[in-house]
Protein backbone atom coordinates (compact mmCIF):
# COMPACT_ATOMS: atom_id res chain seq x y z
CA UNK A 1 0.00 0.00 0.00
CA UNK A 2 1.38 3.39 -0.97
CA UNK A 3 2.35 5.89 1.73
CA UNK A 4 0.01 8.90 1.78
CA UNK A 5 1.83 12.23 2.19
CA UNK A 6 -0.38 15.15 3.24
CA UNK A 7 0.63 18.66 2.14
CA UNK A 8 3.32 17.81 -0.47
CA UNK A 9 3.79 21.41 -1.66
CA UNK A 10 5.01 22.70 1.69
CA UNK A 11 8.72 23.01 2.43
CA UNK A 12 8.79 20.55 5.34
CA UNK A 13 6.97 17.88 3.31
CA UNK A 14 9.67 18.07 0.65
CA UNK A 15 12.19 16.62 3.12
CA UNK A 16 9.97 13.57 3.41
CA UNK A 17 9.39 13.25 -0.36
CA UNK A 18 13.14 13.26 -1.06
CA UNK A 19 13.62 10.36 1.35
CA UNK A 20 10.75 8.40 -0.18
CA UNK A 21 12.20 8.90 -3.68
CA UNK A 22 15.77 8.08 -2.59
CA UNK A 23 14.42 4.88 -1.03
CA UNK A 24 12.14 4.03 -3.99
CA UNK A 25 9.10 3.86 -1.69
CA UNK A 26 5.73 4.13 -3.42
CA UNK A 27 3.70 7.13 -2.30
CA UNK A 28 0.67 9.21 -3.18
CA UNK A 29 -0.01 12.79 -2.16
CA UNK A 30 -3.00 14.46 -0.53
CA UNK A 31 -3.00 18.24 -1.12
CA UNK A 32 -3.54 20.46 1.95
CA UNK A 33 -4.11 24.10 1.00
CA UNK A 34 -2.66 26.06 3.91
CA UNK A 35 -3.71 29.35 2.31
CA UNK A 36 -7.32 28.19 2.58
CA UNK A 37 -6.65 27.03 6.16
CA UNK A 38 -7.16 23.34 5.38
CA UNK A 39 -4.43 22.46 7.93
CA UNK A 40 -6.83 23.71 10.64
CA UNK A 41 -9.84 21.65 9.45
CA UNK A 42 -11.20 19.31 12.14
CA UNK A 43 -10.57 16.24 9.97
CA UNK A 44 -6.94 17.27 9.43
CA UNK A 45 -6.47 18.02 13.14
CA UNK A 46 -7.42 14.40 13.88
CA UNK A 47 -4.29 13.41 11.96
CA UNK A 48 -2.05 16.27 13.14
CA UNK A 49 -3.36 18.00 16.29
CA UNK A 50 -0.88 20.89 16.05
CA UNK A 51 -2.30 21.81 12.62
CA UNK A 52 0.91 21.79 10.59
CA UNK A 53 2.05 19.87 7.53
CA UNK A 54 3.20 17.25 6.67
CA UNK A 55 1.73 14.07 8.08
CA UNK A 56 1.91 10.59 6.58
CA UNK A 57 -0.46 7.65 6.68
CA UNK A 58 1.00 4.23 6.00
CA UNK A 59 -1.79 1.70 6.40
CA UNK A 60 -2.93 2.21 10.01
CA UNK A 61 0.23 4.05 11.01
CA UNK A 62 0.14 7.85 11.20
CA UNK A 63 3.24 9.94 11.79
CA UNK A 64 3.97 13.66 11.79
CA UNK A 65 6.96 16.00 12.11
CA UNK A 66 9.03 15.90 8.91
CA UNK A 67 12.34 15.01 10.56
CA UNK A 68 10.70 12.14 12.46
CA UNK A 69 9.12 10.79 9.25
CA UNK A 70 12.49 10.99 7.46
CA UNK A 71 14.14 8.98 10.23
CA UNK A 72 11.33 6.40 10.21
CA UNK A 73 11.65 5.61 6.50
CA UNK A 74 15.45 5.78 6.52
CA UNK A 75 15.41 3.15 9.30
CA UNK A 76 12.55 0.99 8.01
CA UNK A 77 14.08 0.68 4.53
CA UNK A 78 17.69 0.94 5.63
CA UNK A 79 19.03 -1.55 3.06
CA UNK A 80 16.81 -0.30 0.21
CA UNK A 81 18.32 2.49 -1.89
CA UNK A 82 21.03 4.68 -0.40
CA UNK A 83 21.71 4.43 3.36
CA UNK A 84 20.85 7.84 4.82
CA UNK A 85 21.84 7.21 8.46
CA UNK A 86 25.56 6.40 8.24
CA UNK A 87 27.08 2.94 8.59
CA UNK A 88 27.96 2.93 12.30
CA UNK A 89 26.32 4.13 15.50
CA UNK A 90 28.96 6.89 15.63
CA UNK A 91 28.08 8.04 12.11
CA UNK A 92 24.39 7.94 13.01
CA UNK A 93 25.23 10.12 16.03
CA UNK A 94 26.73 12.74 13.72
CA UNK A 95 23.71 12.55 11.40
CA UNK A 96 21.55 13.27 14.46
CA UNK A 97 23.83 16.10 15.57
CA UNK A 98 23.60 17.86 12.20
CA UNK A 99 19.86 17.23 11.95
CA UNK A 100 19.56 19.03 15.29
CA UNK A 101 21.86 21.84 14.12
CA UNK A 102 19.64 22.23 11.05
CA UNK A 103 16.52 22.37 13.21
CA UNK A 104 17.85 24.74 15.88
CA UNK A 105 20.51 26.89 14.18
CA UNK A 106 19.87 26.91 10.44
CA UNK A 107 16.09 26.63 10.24
CA UNK A 108 14.94 29.56 12.45
CA UNK A 109 16.77 32.33 10.55
CA UNK A 110 16.13 30.63 7.16
CA UNK A 111 12.43 30.40 8.01
CA UNK A 112 12.29 34.01 9.21
CA UNK A 113 13.95 35.20 6.00
CA UNK A 114 11.40 33.22 3.99
CA UNK A 115 8.48 34.69 5.89
CA UNK A 116 9.82 38.24 5.84
CA UNK A 117 11.01 38.31 2.21
CA UNK A 118 8.80 35.95 0.21
CA UNK A 119 5.46 36.52 1.92
CA UNK A 120 5.62 40.36 1.68
CA UNK A 121 6.60 39.97 -2.03
CA UNK A 122 3.49 37.88 -2.67
CA UNK A 123 1.22 40.07 -0.57
CA UNK A 124 2.64 43.33 -1.96
CA UNK A 125 3.46 44.70 1.49
CA UNK A 126 6.64 46.33 2.80
CA UNK A 127 9.00 43.82 4.42
CA UNK A 128 10.44 44.37 7.90
CA UNK A 129 14.08 45.20 7.10
CA UNK A 130 15.21 44.87 10.73
CA UNK A 131 14.05 41.24 10.98
CA UNK A 132 15.60 40.51 7.58
CA UNK A 133 18.97 41.95 8.64
CA UNK A 134 18.97 40.12 11.99
CA UNK A 135 18.01 36.81 10.37
CA UNK A 136 20.66 37.19 7.70
CA UNK A 137 23.32 37.94 10.33
CA UNK A 138 22.36 34.78 12.24
CA UNK A 139 22.44 32.74 9.05
CA UNK A 140 25.88 34.12 8.17
CA UNK A 141 27.24 32.86 11.51
CA UNK A 142 25.75 29.43 10.91
CA UNK A 143 27.04 29.23 7.34
CA UNK A 144 30.55 30.23 8.45
CA UNK A 145 30.55 27.22 10.76
CA UNK A 146 29.21 25.05 7.92
CA UNK A 147 32.03 26.31 5.67
CA UNK A 148 34.60 25.16 8.23
CA UNK A 149 32.86 21.82 8.65
CA UNK A 150 32.49 21.22 4.90
CA UNK A 151 36.19 21.97 4.37
CA UNK A 152 36.82 18.75 6.31
CA UNK A 153 34.07 16.42 5.07
CA UNK A 154 32.09 16.27 1.84
CA UNK A 155 28.71 16.26 3.61
CA UNK A 156 27.62 17.56 6.99
CA UNK A 157 27.76 14.31 8.96
CA UNK A 158 30.88 12.99 7.18
CA UNK A 159 31.88 11.77 3.73
CA UNK A 160 28.42 10.32 3.15
CA UNK A 161 25.11 11.85 2.06
CA UNK A 162 22.53 11.66 4.85
CA UNK A 163 19.26 12.94 6.29
CA UNK A 164 21.22 15.89 7.69
CA UNK A 165 21.89 17.15 4.16
CA UNK A 166 18.36 16.40 2.92
CA UNK A 167 16.85 18.39 5.77
CA UNK A 168 18.52 21.56 4.44
CA UNK A 169 17.16 21.28 0.88
CA UNK A 170 13.81 23.13 1.01
CA UNK A 171 14.90 26.31 2.77
CA UNK A 172 18.32 26.52 1.09
CA UNK A 173 16.45 26.31 -2.21
CA UNK A 174 14.34 29.33 -1.16
CA UNK A 175 17.52 31.21 -0.19
CA UNK A 176 19.27 30.46 -3.50
CA UNK A 177 16.36 30.59 -5.94
CA UNK A 178 13.56 32.70 -4.52
CA UNK A 179 14.78 35.49 -2.28
CA UNK A 180 17.86 36.98 -3.96
CA UNK A 181 20.19 35.75 -1.21
CA UNK A 182 22.16 33.20 -3.24
CA UNK A 183 25.40 35.04 -2.34
CA UNK A 184 25.09 33.55 1.16
CA UNK A 185 25.76 30.14 -0.38
CA UNK A 186 27.83 31.02 -3.46
CA UNK A 187 30.45 33.11 -1.67
CA UNK A 188 31.41 30.18 0.55
CA UNK A 189 33.48 27.71 -1.46
CA UNK A 190 32.71 24.53 0.44
CA UNK A 191 29.08 25.37 1.20
CA UNK A 192 28.60 26.20 -2.47
CA UNK A 193 30.12 22.89 -3.63
CA UNK A 194 27.97 21.01 -1.11
CA UNK A 195 24.85 22.82 -2.32
CA UNK A 196 25.67 22.07 -5.98
CA UNK A 197 26.05 18.43 -5.07
CA UNK A 198 22.91 17.91 -3.00
CA UNK A 199 20.61 20.14 -5.05
CA UNK A 200 21.53 18.26 -8.24
CA UNK A 201 20.41 14.90 -6.94
CA UNK A 202 17.62 13.50 -9.15
CA UNK A 203 15.40 13.05 -6.06
CA UNK A 204 15.44 16.78 -5.28
CA UNK A 205 14.95 17.80 -8.91
CA UNK A 206 11.94 15.50 -9.11
CA UNK A 207 10.39 16.97 -5.95
CA UNK A 208 10.82 20.53 -7.28
CA UNK A 209 9.34 19.55 -10.63
CA UNK A 210 6.33 17.73 -9.21
CA UNK A 211 5.36 19.92 -6.25
CA UNK A 212 5.34 23.66 -6.72
CA UNK A 213 6.02 25.71 -3.61
CA UNK A 214 3.05 27.66 -2.22
CA UNK A 215 5.38 30.64 -1.59
CA UNK B 1 36.78 5.27 29.80
CA UNK B 2 34.12 7.51 31.35
CA UNK B 3 32.08 9.81 29.14
CA UNK B 4 32.93 13.48 29.74
CA UNK B 5 29.87 15.74 29.90
CA UNK B 6 30.58 19.46 29.51
CA UNK B 7 28.22 21.93 31.21
CA UNK B 8 26.26 19.56 33.48
CA UNK B 9 24.36 22.31 35.31
CA UNK B 10 22.56 23.59 32.23
CA UNK B 11 19.06 22.44 31.39
CA UNK B 12 19.90 20.76 28.08
CA UNK B 13 22.76 18.79 29.64
CA UNK B 14 20.36 17.31 32.17
CA UNK B 15 18.57 15.44 29.37
CA UNK B 16 21.86 13.71 28.60
CA UNK B 17 22.68 12.98 32.25
CA UNK B 18 19.31 11.26 32.80
CA UNK B 19 20.00 8.94 29.86
CA UNK B 20 23.51 8.12 31.11
CA UNK B 21 22.14 7.30 34.58
CA UNK B 22 19.19 5.26 33.20
CA UNK B 23 21.71 3.29 31.12
CA UNK B 24 24.26 2.94 33.96
CA UNK B 25 26.97 4.52 31.81
CA UNK B 26 29.99 5.84 33.71
CA UNK B 27 30.52 9.58 33.25
CA UNK B 28 32.41 12.54 34.65
CA UNK B 29 31.46 16.18 34.33
CA UNK B 30 33.38 19.24 33.19
CA UNK B 31 31.81 22.48 34.49
CA UNK B 32 31.22 25.25 31.92
CA UNK B 33 30.25 28.55 33.56
CA UNK B 34 27.98 30.21 31.00
CA UNK B 35 27.60 33.26 33.24
CA UNK B 36 31.34 33.81 32.89
CA UNK B 37 31.07 33.19 29.14
CA UNK B 38 33.13 29.99 29.23
CA UNK B 39 30.95 28.52 26.47
CA UNK B 40 32.47 31.16 24.14
CA UNK B 41 36.11 30.40 25.05
CA UNK B 42 38.23 29.41 22.02
CA UNK B 43 39.04 26.02 23.56
CA UNK B 44 35.35 25.29 24.12
CA UNK B 45 34.46 26.45 20.59
CA UNK B 46 36.81 23.79 19.23
CA UNK B 47 34.48 21.23 20.79
CA UNK B 48 31.18 23.04 20.08
CA UNK B 49 31.52 25.72 17.36
CA UNK B 50 28.06 27.19 18.05
CA UNK B 51 29.09 27.94 21.65
CA UNK B 52 26.29 26.18 23.49
CA UNK B 53 26.19 23.41 26.09
CA UNK B 54 26.30 20.44 26.38
CA UNK B 55 28.91 18.52 24.48
CA UNK B 56 30.29 15.08 25.26
CA UNK B 57 33.68 13.50 24.73
CA UNK B 58 33.83 9.73 24.69
CA UNK B 59 37.40 8.73 23.90
CA UNK B 60 38.07 10.37 20.53
CA UNK B 61 34.39 10.84 19.76
CA UNK B 62 32.86 14.28 20.28
CA UNK B 63 29.14 14.94 19.97
CA UNK B 64 26.91 17.92 20.66
CA UNK B 65 23.18 18.77 20.65
CA UNK B 66 21.49 17.21 23.68
CA UNK B 67 18.81 15.34 21.75
CA UNK B 68 21.43 13.84 19.41
CA UNK B 69 23.56 12.72 22.37
CA UNK B 70 20.51 11.15 24.04
CA UNK B 71 19.76 9.17 20.87
CA UNK B 72 23.39 8.08 20.52
CA UNK B 73 23.59 6.55 24.01
CA UNK B 74 20.08 5.09 23.84
CA UNK B 75 21.12 3.30 20.63
CA UNK B 76 24.66 2.35 21.61
CA UNK B 77 23.55 0.77 24.89
CA UNK B 78 20.14 -0.32 23.70
CA UNK B 79 20.08 -3.55 25.69
CA UNK B 80 21.69 -2.06 28.83
CA UNK B 81 19.22 -0.63 31.35
CA UNK B 82 15.78 0.42 30.19
CA UNK B 83 15.11 0.63 26.43
CA UNK B 84 14.38 4.29 25.68
CA UNK B 85 13.61 4.01 21.95
CA UNK B 86 10.59 1.68 21.86
CA UNK B 87 10.64 -1.97 20.80
CA UNK B 88 9.70 -1.65 17.12
CA UNK B 89 10.54 0.72 14.27
CA UNK B 90 6.99 2.07 14.55
CA UNK B 91 7.46 2.79 18.27
CA UNK B 92 10.80 4.42 17.51
CA UNK B 93 8.98 6.57 14.92
CA UNK B 94 6.63 7.83 17.62
CA UNK B 95 9.53 8.50 19.99
CA UNK B 96 11.05 10.63 17.22
CA UNK B 97 7.73 12.38 16.57
CA UNK B 98 7.35 13.40 20.22
CA UNK B 99 11.00 14.39 20.50
CA UNK B 100 10.38 16.74 17.57
CA UNK B 101 7.16 18.03 19.16
CA UNK B 102 9.13 18.74 22.34
CA UNK B 103 11.80 20.59 20.37
CA UNK B 104 9.49 22.64 18.14
CA UNK B 105 6.24 23.08 20.11
CA UNK B 106 6.97 22.68 23.81
CA UNK B 107 10.52 23.99 24.11
CA UNK B 108 10.22 27.47 22.54
CA UNK B 109 7.48 28.81 24.85
CA UNK B 110 8.91 26.94 27.87
CA UNK B 111 12.33 28.45 27.16
CA UNK B 112 10.88 31.94 26.67
CA UNK B 113 9.00 31.67 29.98
CA UNK B 114 12.24 30.63 31.69
CA UNK B 115 14.18 33.53 30.21
CA UNK B 116 11.47 36.09 30.89
CA UNK B 117 10.52 34.98 34.40
CA UNK B 118 13.61 33.42 36.01
CA UNK B 119 16.32 35.64 34.57
CA UNK B 120 14.59 38.94 35.53
CA UNK B 121 14.00 37.48 39.04
CA UNK B 122 17.73 36.83 39.42
CA UNK B 123 18.78 40.11 37.86
CA UNK B 124 16.18 42.14 39.75
CA UNK B 125 14.71 43.66 36.59
CA UNK B 126 11.09 44.02 35.46
CA UNK B 127 9.93 41.12 33.33
CA UNK B 128 8.23 41.66 29.96
CA UNK B 129 4.62 40.72 30.75
CA UNK B 130 3.57 40.62 27.10
CA UNK B 131 6.15 37.94 26.21
CA UNK B 132 5.19 35.99 29.33
CA UNK B 133 1.49 36.05 28.43
CA UNK B 134 2.12 35.07 24.81
CA UNK B 135 4.46 32.23 25.81
CA UNK B 136 2.01 30.95 28.39
CA UNK B 137 -0.81 30.99 25.83
CA UNK B 138 1.30 28.95 23.41
CA UNK B 139 2.23 26.50 26.15
CA UNK B 140 -1.44 26.10 27.13
CA UNK B 141 -2.26 25.04 23.56
CA UNK B 142 0.56 22.51 23.57
CA UNK B 143 -0.37 21.11 26.98
CA UNK B 144 -4.01 20.74 25.92
CA UNK B 145 -2.83 18.49 23.08
CA UNK B 146 -0.59 16.61 25.53
CA UNK B 147 -3.58 16.10 27.85
CA UNK B 148 -5.52 14.48 25.01
CA UNK B 149 -2.54 12.32 24.04
CA UNK B 150 -1.81 11.26 27.62
CA UNK B 151 -5.45 10.26 28.12
CA UNK B 152 -4.73 7.49 25.59
CA UNK B 153 -1.22 6.37 26.51
CA UNK B 154 0.78 6.47 29.72
CA UNK B 155 3.75 8.22 28.14
CA UNK B 156 4.06 10.47 25.09
CA UNK B 157 5.23 7.89 22.55
CA UNK B 158 3.03 5.07 23.92
CA UNK B 159 2.80 2.92 27.03
CA UNK B 160 6.56 2.97 27.47
CA UNK B 161 8.95 5.53 28.96
CA UNK B 162 11.25 6.98 26.31
CA UNK B 163 13.60 9.76 25.26
CA UNK B 164 10.53 11.81 24.37
CA UNK B 165 9.54 11.99 28.04
CA UNK B 166 13.10 12.58 29.26
CA UNK B 167 13.50 15.51 26.90
CA UNK B 168 10.71 17.37 28.75
CA UNK B 169 12.21 17.03 32.24
CA UNK B 170 14.46 20.11 32.60
CA UNK B 171 12.04 22.79 31.43
CA UNK B 172 8.94 21.23 32.96
CA UNK B 173 10.85 21.22 36.23
CA UNK B 174 11.44 24.98 35.87
CA UNK B 175 7.73 25.48 35.14
CA UNK B 176 6.61 23.46 38.17
CA UNK B 177 9.28 24.33 40.71
CA UNK B 178 10.86 27.67 39.83
CA UNK B 179 8.49 30.05 38.13
CA UNK B 180 5.15 29.72 39.90
CA UNK B 181 3.44 28.18 36.88
CA UNK B 182 2.80 24.71 38.32
CA UNK B 183 -0.93 25.14 37.63
CA UNK B 184 -0.16 24.62 33.93
CA UNK B 185 0.74 21.03 34.77
CA UNK B 186 -1.38 20.34 37.85
CA UNK B 187 -4.72 21.42 36.39
CA UNK B 188 -4.44 18.82 33.61
CA UNK B 189 -5.20 15.39 35.05
CA UNK B 190 -3.22 13.24 32.62
CA UNK B 191 -0.32 15.68 32.17
CA UNK B 192 -0.09 15.92 35.96
CA UNK B 193 -0.01 12.13 36.42
CA UNK B 194 2.62 11.85 33.68
CA UNK B 195 4.73 14.54 35.33
CA UNK B 196 4.45 12.84 38.74
CA UNK B 197 5.61 9.61 37.15
CA UNK B 198 8.59 10.86 35.16
CA UNK B 199 9.81 13.42 37.70
CA UNK B 200 9.91 10.77 40.41
CA UNK B 201 12.29 8.52 38.56
CA UNK B 202 15.50 8.05 40.58
CA UNK B 203 17.56 9.17 37.56
CA UNK B 204 15.94 12.61 37.50
CA UNK B 205 16.09 13.02 41.27
CA UNK B 206 19.78 12.22 41.18
CA UNK B 207 20.44 14.78 38.43
CA UNK B 208 18.60 17.49 40.37
CA UNK B 209 20.48 16.61 43.53
CA UNK B 210 23.94 16.56 41.92
CA UNK B 211 23.75 19.46 39.48
CA UNK B 212 22.20 22.68 40.64
CA UNK B 213 20.60 24.82 37.96
CA UNK B 214 22.40 28.07 37.12
CA UNK B 215 19.03 29.85 36.96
Amino acid sequence: MAVKVYGPSCAAAKRVLVVLIEKAIEFEVVPVDVFKGEHKDPEYLKLQPFGVVPVIKDGDYTLYESRAIMRYYAEKYRSQGIDLLGKTIEERGLVEQWLEVEAHNFHPPAYDLTIHILVPQLAGITPDQKVIEESEAKLVNVLNIYEERLSKSKYLAGDFFSLADISHLPFTDYIVNNMGKEHLIKERKHVSAWWDDISNRPSWKKVLELYKAPV
